[in-house]
């Protein structure tokens, strides 16, 4: 469950943004029919197997519409539901329910099909040591909602964004003059507590960065064996990354050539909304 | 090519708030190398055919960011790419290259995803009176983008939102009394020129909702021959939207009932984004 | 009555909008004399006959200001209301009372002021075919408030913007090429239930959009002889708007020429605010 | 003419808050139309006689469009404008011209209708001592755009806001104790350039305002007799306005009683717009 | 104690704005170790002698992040408190208390420090006519906490901003030509309630302001003795404010030269914040 | 020198809410003066020795009201200056220059105030291991020119803010359950790249978090000798922090006690302003 802070500062504007997408007006169709108020209900039920995620964002969107709104359930983010299942029950002004709708299930779907989706490259590495990460690649403003998903499918986050983690990148290395150089630089730079990560495509690369106190080692687009080698070379140096064509037919390869860490883009640019719809909604 | 004015008036806050999302104080790794300004450019090519859309919106991540620089591409959005094109080549400080590189591909790789997606379901509808519709479930907070996205890819837009379009769902009618009631009322609220589209289950709903005026109506989740006598029913009296189970191996079928339009949530919340990258960053 | 979300969507951001630009810092007459809470009330009462619009507007202004105030009337948005008529009693904090009052009358007797000027107008046209329509013609930044004021003294809504509706003028025309060919093309770029109007000066123009499809022809500053033969060109193919010099004088030969509707910028940009004020303030 | 950094500052986020009011996702119109940039001209001409004001803002609301447009004229704001008088040539590619002219004429419109209504006011006093005093009886969010017109029409504006002027009104009076004990707190509270008005309905308070040190008193509804005695009451120790059923009948009374100001909410709300409209839109 | 309206109005806003700040995306060690809601409590208390200022900005920070934390305290805004004394106890979910305290802190023991260091230098002024003054150097963004506590530290406020006061300073006045066109364009062009200062560095500048009628002098820079000859220059026509080299050793002699005056930007800029701390967090 | 996008991202936002704040309408002493633009230019002139830092953010100000403004300077921030010194030379618009003065040397005074009082404590330290660090107690809404500004002293920064470094306090322990569980837990919960820092008060709490791998330890209100033994125990296993009661006295004593930072809030929190102005502003 997300803190009331978290939902207060960093989701409500991205919630109120997506409302206001829908609604630059009014929701002509609900206004044109319902003068006065009229609580109401519907039921949140899932029409395919898979990881909930996202019920408290999805309970909020009514919330902003309507403080007096509420949402039952008998679910947590990152359970496993089934087809067919009852998710929970909205209870709102039936304007609020039809207007909120379409905007409340697009935040669920796509963070339970997130979640969903991770949940199942999560499963082929359980019980090996390497970890299966995210990258920036989210969509454009609503990232926060992305990576929570990818925790509720039991990924781990890498980096949140431009700010909280060096990455050196062959750009940044070459404008430093050398690996070595652009680690010395950026340590200077960076709060203490940020570290620090170079991406590698060359064991020469990995040999230098392991050496100049890297803190993590990215190994790009290597083949198993270059990689093989160069976690041998790194020998816990440094934290090992490996990525590029992540699919999950490699998944176990990778893991067993022992990198720390696996990242797959795919997870949150690839994943298909789950298929979750809200029904039966009456008066009460 | 969008206008200018779509730009800075409607796309322009998604995009800052983007970047700002990714670089919430200052991106560390680029300005713990870089302290000075160094003209730069890189090359964006395709890693896979599709249908390119989003280059002026891939051009204003770096607008916004450094005035001056500037993309130069012989694409336009719409048109098909191969696998190892050279789309564009941007120009800019290499810092704003750096910084904005990330957020200038997450729009450009999920816009020519959904514009790649839709194409294929369009081409199987050529020739067909039958037309392709997008929905609202579209990403919170990105519907311009994929709207356009959609059209680039060769379909039509259904209602942009809850205030341009009347759809009346059987909560509405209910609330209502009947469609006709529904109908009327939708018609005494709204602006004259906004249409009004029913939603129908059963042919009765359909026979009573092309009889009582309503502009469209929507053939929900209907087997072919329920939707072949519903279009006998209308004849012509309002446009018919085919909604529920559009798969693309089911398109054919749907076109020869002659509907008049087919609409696929599907084309924005399960396109994969296209596979673009950003290469050979170099001074200038 | 709006809808809550209406309220808070649409509404609120304009209301705060202008809470904020009469308290840059804070109303120093009142936090100077009363530096305690102290519950009060204040009577609504209105000093010339009308249409009293924008109840909800003014109550909401209190409550933005704080939360437990609550405005008590039996009135509703639409109603006749004479000189000297208490409309409802406010309550909250004296202090708020004070703050608020300039702002939720500023609203109140703008929005009334439309009401009551349109429902002249709409009177004028009392039992016949023809409707009263507004326009684009509004105070920037109030849209929303306006066009629901003409809603609310009997008048019916044109497009709400520049986005949900097509008017080809004589300029896309002559970009176009014809207006036979700006409707093509409207009617391929836009959403399939957007409406498409095009304004036309002359019968040719009249005779050809009639032909091509436009859903709607507007009659633009076209003396009634001539908007009579147009509307027997159009003959029902399309709906039809006249525009132009149209006063209460002429209102009624306009409606005997039977066209659908009749525009009047003037119901938005010269209605006088309609005389409310806010009276015998006392402790409770 | 406003200064950049009033425009900047003040004056756009009203502008562009109109502009996305009027554009919530694209003028279809003129997208569907015109692809390609082409720039173009149109003329700016008034269609009756008055006082023109609001040139800055109308020539912003295409330069936020398109920092290239530009506008040609020779006129300024506060000038008398006749009717069919070519104002000026706005320049920008048409489209920008198309999705602009409703926003940017609505406020330059509004503008000249409240110069041009002052000045007529403005005139009846002319030669005399009173002055002509705007209130903050304004269009919620456009007060600097209408107390900015009631100066180029020759008034003189009252306080801006809550925040920059005591004003002790009965209830604030009454919650003090007396009128002398709220001048007492007033003066302990506020900024000591802060000054502090007072109303009065009788020569009572006129008395006790006019000796505890009131910078300013209001002689609010009194008959012309007892605002005469109030005058003389007072006898330069503050100074006065006339507050309260001010036409432009009743003025030159007012004036020869010899108040400092007179104050017209009706400036501000029951302003008729002027007529003034773009034409021959060309392109170059 | 502020009122409702300043705080939702004018403070929330600059509050909200730095939480965000705080929190990017969330409060990884608190959303880390408690994963559900926990009541508790924590003291605040004073570790130094001073003047408390802020306590309804401290609990709203925790109110904006949780509608049903409370603060409860027995001292007031502008109340002398002692190292050691507990001044309140903040009641919220433990997980707002940990994202809040630091933010809510900040704003504390900044306005604490300003209105300490204020009331020192007014209790130097204590008997003599001479009030203290701030000016508009204060901390980007917070003008309204700083001004608030210059106020309860017993000290004066100047102008708030550029908008409600008239200061010439030597490039207007060379601009206008002089002192007293200086004065008249000011008089012609403002709000009849603002007032207006002239900047004098010279007895000759003086003499000119205080014959044009000027409201307020500023003695800028001057020595005691010419500072004397100016008050006697000056003789009641004008308010006078000495402005220049205000150290708390020179504060008396400064007085008796008998200004109405004397301003310090140090005030606001130099006085070090209060030490205070959230103690003894504690679940309930 | 900050890059363009922190610039525009990061900083633009303050600095145009510090310019809103100031010009709440309209700079009204220089509007009614200077109708017309007169290009000029003003002196930035040092009146302490110190660290200079914020001149681009000085510059952005005059840039944002106009564009095109510009700042010579041959000084960068983390410059030595001197009491007298010319920093640079503005150029603008006049009324630009007088609009924007404050503003800009608020900001610029502030952060070389912070500057050069983090200098003065980095000079005690050189030579040493040891480094000095900031802390999240900085103005609200000010932490990135604060943060740099401790940075261009020569300080380092500790974390940004509650979202990029886990902090486990007493109340994080305390619920959950011990040290070790709390790294554990946070561990699980955050990105792999955030590090996590355990505030310690005894040896035992030390001993503990060293051994369940805690990146950072704070050694916190510790005396001298405890914290020798605290660094011993640590062995390198983690990076240590001093923190409390830090003076420049102590800062030596503690550098020889081997910690690897030593944070200090008094640098943002207690740092005055340096004395700064523009002067000699003269047309061109």
């Amino acid at each position: 469950m997300s803190s009331g802070s978290t939902m207060i500062l960093n989701m409500d504007p991205a919630i109120l943004n997506a409302l206001r997408e829908d609604v630059t007006s009014e929701d002509v169709s609900t206004n044109a029919i319902m003068r006065e108020p009229q609580q109401g209900k519907a039921e949140l039920i899932c029409k395919q197997d898979g990881i909930i995620c996202g019920l408290d964002v999805f309970a909020r969107v009514f919330e902003l519409l309507e403080s007096g709104s509420h949402f039952e359930t008998s679910c947590k983010d990152g359970d496993e539901v089934k087809k067919g299942q009852l998710i929970g029950v909205i209870y709102a002004d039936i304007r609020t329910l039809l207007t909120g709708e379409r905007t409340a299930l697009n935040f669920l779907q796509r963070m339970s099909g997130i979640a969903t989706n991770t949940n199942k490259m999560v499963r082929i590495l359980e019980g090996k040591h390497t970890k299966l990460l995210d990258t920036r690649k989210t969509t454009p403003g609503l990232r926060i909602f992305e990576k929570y998903a990818v925790r509720c499918g039991g990924g781990t986050n890498h980096r949140y964004n431009l700010s909280d983690c060096v990455m050196m990148k062959d750009n940044h290395i070459c404008a430093a003059g050398s690996i070595t150089k652009a680690v010395q630089m950026a340590r200077d730079y960076v709060s203490f507590v940020t570290q620090i990560e170079v991406e590698c495509e060359t064991l020469e690369q990995v040999t230098e960065a392991a050496s100049c106190g890297a803190d993590v080692i990215m190994l790009d687009n290597m083949d198993n064996e270059t990689m093989r080698q160069a976690v041998r070379i790194i020998d816990g140096r440094a934290k090992t990354e490996c990525s590029g064509n992540v699919t999950a037919e490699r998944l176990l390869e990778i893991a067993d050539i022992g990198v720390d860490f696996v990242s797959s883009g795919a997870l949150t640019y690839a994943s298909p909304a789950m298929d979750i719809s809200l029904k039966n909604l009456t008066a009460i």
